[in-house]
């Protein structure tokens, strides 16, 4: 056995032994009896650091360094790239420092369930100090194991490739247009009639509506379920896909778009490359690629004006016809544009300016630029700029709505933004190549999106870096004038 | 550290992890989708070849050496004891055996659904042949590491203490009344009149009767649940217990007492001490014994004719009412007596002949006094001699009806009837401390069923041994008088 195949057996063996891990977290979400808790934190704990200790056992750098040295084809040294980037991100940080973040992270983002609550920002204060002190330290390792800045050191976990200094870029273009694009569209829209559904709208029948609309996106029912949970997510494993979603009864158009916005994370899932699972390289790209396969579903797709046409009847079908599901007025619904306080109830074009915010706070943060103690006002300001809303004392809906820093999450929010522009990018794309797409869409031939997609984005899997699996795809490196070309196309259109 | 200590941290990581493996298994048969088998398979087989290597770790005979001269109390020796006994029977076998046994039996199991179907004992006698002589390999291994006969060694397996000798006298007493009490039985109902349901009976409907059920018995929701598979059974772990049972249209009681009996074993699991758990001395203290929980469940408790006044009105509130379901019909149904070919089919008075002509069978195959080509023709003098039924030629219904053998399973069949004898002696022991216990089942009062079962059987784990356990619940050890006297009531009562 030559040192490449080693490195297969214990990447496949993890591979494994994670399997079981991720189908115990679905379940923990999705089946797990409140007595349950306890036993299976400590079991998915004991997982955890199993797989941590074998993933860091002190064999891996030398068969890395020999596998480098084996004569390989270029997928195989593409392999090697990817196992390298696991090792190191594996190993770059202090056992001690991870059980510290880990602790305290948990502990912050318990109270913050509370804190939240009770808008309590002086008693979250100190918690969320102690984690971004110990983000920061973990960001050091990182950027000195990298030989990249701090920020860029953390971005790198979940968008491998990306920069601050690109993220400036075009997020920089975007704030030059963003907030004048809202108002032409609310000026747009404000002469519109919408009418809201009018329920209630049994679990039951919601339930049967989410599996059919996944079964027109393209889902496979024989490699994946749909469950239900209190946080909606896709989970499980490339082979059998766990996506989970919670109903309101009054109200079905929420849980519907995040059903099809995970059906397009799942469809990634399910359609990675069979060949090499159990390999990094078979792994999705990256956050942001992931965030735009689950938009091109729920904002390129669900919201096109064409494929209202193919939601009206499946809802009319599921909860009865009504003036509000005609496919016109369910498209005004699903396009409606309105400034808010809120990350994850915010509309396709105010979107980009919750993460732009967020951006800048929490690279300014893991840099040492501001403290905690500035967050709020720096908070307050963005939006002022971006959306016009004042949040001053308002902590809950402002600078605390967010799990992600509670629990130690930094470097993650441009993926959202990254993922919406990649979506509108790979669209533009199509539309060069299939210039008769939107009529396609309206006639509900989806088949040609799903294929342009899967040869392109999911059955490569990490054989590329972002930015050539990207060109690749579509011709050209990220360039966010797709993404205003999609909104002023969509909203003013 | 000591040695002792050390042994615990590695039986709870043990536990852990297989706390992951036995959710994943539940899983497998209760929702995972189609496509997702091969990957279950490979991730199942990956943490069984790493939980074995953790049980054969070369420290293990030092470490159980080094407590054994370490000052414990009590229970830490009988935890020693019991952690001794789980390293023997991990340890016996050579890997390679291990190995050709799952093999061999794997692929005798695939074909025997095929076999059994078509009647094919010609096709299924040398895959059988095949499997049989890998297990006397294996009971011969285990025989010389415990110094039992073979048979005996595999019966240690599942019933620890159990001995061939023992169930010939316990046994061969059952076979001295046994036939003339079925003809009794039979001629006492052949004047009754019994009503059967009328159907269908919607599965939501059978789902929620169930569970009303299980809520009736005492079944921790907050610690488990009910699910569908296509075989029933009970796993998960003692803190979440995961049931499953199937459903048919046309006939509601298979299935209810099929969730009374898992009921049964899934409270023995919720209810194993908890200041143990992780270590073996926490775990059900047999295969007989937890038998005998389920059938203290499903027979003791269920069929007695008190509790079908408790079981008339839920039938009636979830299906309907119908003269069916009134007590005394009900109580009927589920007390008919009928000898069949099939023992999964048996009534509880017809059983134990099913399990003693297997066990006849499977130990004089073990201990090489007899071979596969023997097994029809001892199968059918068998169960003419018990039952007065011929089954020459009728394999499907015969000696090919059950997956044990084909799976390589042998020396399991006795737990069944054991359980069934354990269950009578520990009611006979109940009525004994409370003479007024039928009544207080006809009243609905099963609170001190379930705490006498808590305080003698669940809560005791593997403290003791299995005869000390049985004398410390009832006062004597396993007396197969209980269960003539139990039949004699119920069926000629």
């Amino acid at each position: 056995m030559n040192a490449y195949q080693e490195l297969t057996r214990r990447h496949q063996r993890i591979y494994r032994l994670g399997h079981l891990q991720s189908i115990a977290s679905w379940d923990q979400s999705a089946n797990m009896p409140e007595k349950g808790a306890e036993a299976r934190a400590a079991a998915l704990a004991e997982m955890g650091g199993l797989l941590h200790e074998l993933a860091t056992a002190p064999e891996w750098p030398g068969l890395l360094a020999q596998a480098a040295a084996e004569p390989l084809d270029d997928e195989q040294r593409a392999s090697v790239r990817e196992m390298h980037r696991h090792w190191r991100a594996s190993n770059a940080l202090p056992q001690q420092l991870v059980e510290s973040l880990s602790l305290a992270s948990s502990r912050c983002e318990h109270a913050w369930r509370t804190q939240r609550h009770a808008n309590d920002w002086d008693g979250h204060r100190p918690m969320l100090q102690e984690v971004v002190k110990l983000v920061r330290e973990a960001a050091q390792h990182l950027s000195q194991a990298g030989g990249l800045s701090r920020y860029d050191a953390l971005l790198d976990l979940h968008e491998p490739g990306m920069r601050a200094a690109e993220l400036e870029r075009v997020f920089g273009d975007l704030k030059s247009w963003l907030p004048g694009l809202i108002q032409e569209v609310q000026a747009h829209q404000s002469t519109q009639t919408v009418l809201t559904p009018v329920g209630p709208f049994p679990v039951a029948a919601q339930r049967e509506l989410g599996r059919a609309v996944m079964g027109l996106m393209g889902f496979d029912f024989e490699a994946g379920r749909l469950d239900e949970s209190a946080h909606p997510f896709c989970g499980g494993v490339p082979e059998d896909v766990r996506m989970t979603t919670r109903y309101n009864e009054t109200e079905p158009l929420t849980a519907l778009m995040g059903v099809i916005h995970e059906t397009g994370h799942g469809r990634y899932e399910q359609n990675l490359p069979r060949h090499w699972l159990g390999l990094p390289m078979a792994q999705a790209r990256s956050m942001g690629l992931h965030e735009s396969q689950s938009l091109s579903f729920e904002m390129q797709l669900g919201s096109h004006p064409g494929f209202a046409a193919q939601l009206s009847p499946l809802l009319q079908q599921h909860l009865g016809a009504q003036p509000a599901f005609e496919p016109a007025n369910l498209h005004r619904l699903l396009t409606r544009v309105q400034p808010g306080y809120i990350r994850v109830d915010a509309d396709e074009v105010t979107y980009p300016a919750h993460v732009i915010l967020r951006f800048e706070i929490e690279r300014a943060l893991v840099e040492d630029e501001i403290e905690v103690d500035d967050i709020p006002a720096l908070w307050d300001a963005k939006m002022q700029l971006l959306l016009g809303l004042s949040t001053v004392g308002n902590f809950k809906n402002g600078c605390m709505q967010d799990v992600h820093w509670p629990a130690g999450l930094f470097g993650y929010f441009p993926c959202y933004t990254l993922g919406a522009m990649y979506a509108a990018q790979f669209f533009a794309a199509m539309r060069r190549e299939m210039p008769d797409l939107d009529e396609r869409i309206g006639r509900g031939e989806l088949q040609p999106v799903f294929d342009w997609l899967r040869s392109r984005i999911w059955s490569q899997g990490s054989r590329w870096d972002t930015a050539e699996l990207v060109r690749r795809a579509s011709g050209e490196t990220l360039n966010p004038a797709h993404f205003q070309a999609h909104l002023r196309a969509r909203y003013l259109g």
